[in-house]
């Protein structure tokens, strides 16, 4: 089974390469990007305005390769792909959840990017409080990580 | 610009069509699952049972055509596909979180399963607390349907 998707739209941020680009949207705070629809999917927009976060699901477009194994910005040891967030994935698929500031025709103002310019946009959904905040009991090699993520930017282990 | 993905396992739940199928994993707490991870992609895998939750991404595979004006199975009113999870989107992606039971060789067993059975998987990513809980001022149109999402289950109108 092959499967296809189309780019919805481009997404564009401050950084143009990933050295120094923050590793996630919490880190990113206040940083502001915006989301370039194409014009035929703008009526798809009636109400997201009434939400103050969105999933963004992107391509890893700059990514190449698979790693199985990767050691990520926050942990010097080697974990595997699907137990982090790294961009070298079998497909190449990213998400995050960023602030909705405004819609203006088919332009998205967004803040707390963490991804490259010009990244190709495949879907928006709502984050919605009851679907998506969830009771967490473990949070993986994550838990001793706590409170660097921050300060933490992205280098050029990923190209 | 087209992108090409390939399912890295199938997703098994107890839904063989999508008429009963609750709505979210948030109504769907306790039903199990599974998902058969292609075996190339196990070591992938390493570390991820330290995650008691984790986001599925995945194919509506029985998905067809494209609306951009849904009414979703919460609210009797048209809305923008983007502002909803509706599944006759662009692309057709769908995210859910669900629990990580368990992880032997390539079989994880997960609950809280809101998707048909057979479902093709396109990726795995850990959710953690730190990036994936955000404090939400606006909820949209769902502000107003609270409480009744875990009695609503799916029927044939996305068919």
């Amino acid at each position: 089974m092959k499967i296809r998707f189309i780019p919805i739209g481009t997404i564009h941020t401050p950084y143009k390469t990933k050295e120094g680009m923050p590793i996630q949207s919490i880190a990113a705070e206040g940083i502001k990007g915006s989301i370039k629809l194409k014009k035929k999917y703008v009526k798809g927009l009636l109400d997201l305005e009434g939400f103050s976060h969105i999933y963004l699901i992107y391509y890893f477009h700059k990514s190449k390769g698979l790693k199985l194994l990767v050691k990520p910005f926050l942990d010097d040891r080697l974990h595997g792909i699907f137990s982090t967030r790294a961009p070298q994935r079998p497909n190449l698929i990213g998400i995050s959840v960023v602030k909705l500031i405004r819609i203006k025709d088919n332009i998205l103002e967004i803040e707390n990017v963490d991804m490259i310019d010009g990244t190709p946009l495949l879907d928006i959904k709502p984050y919605i409080s009851e679907f998506d905040i969830h009771e967490i009991v473990k949070n993986g090699w994550m838990n001793e990580k706590k409170g660097n993520f921050k300060e933490i930017k992205s280098d050029d282990r990923f190209n």
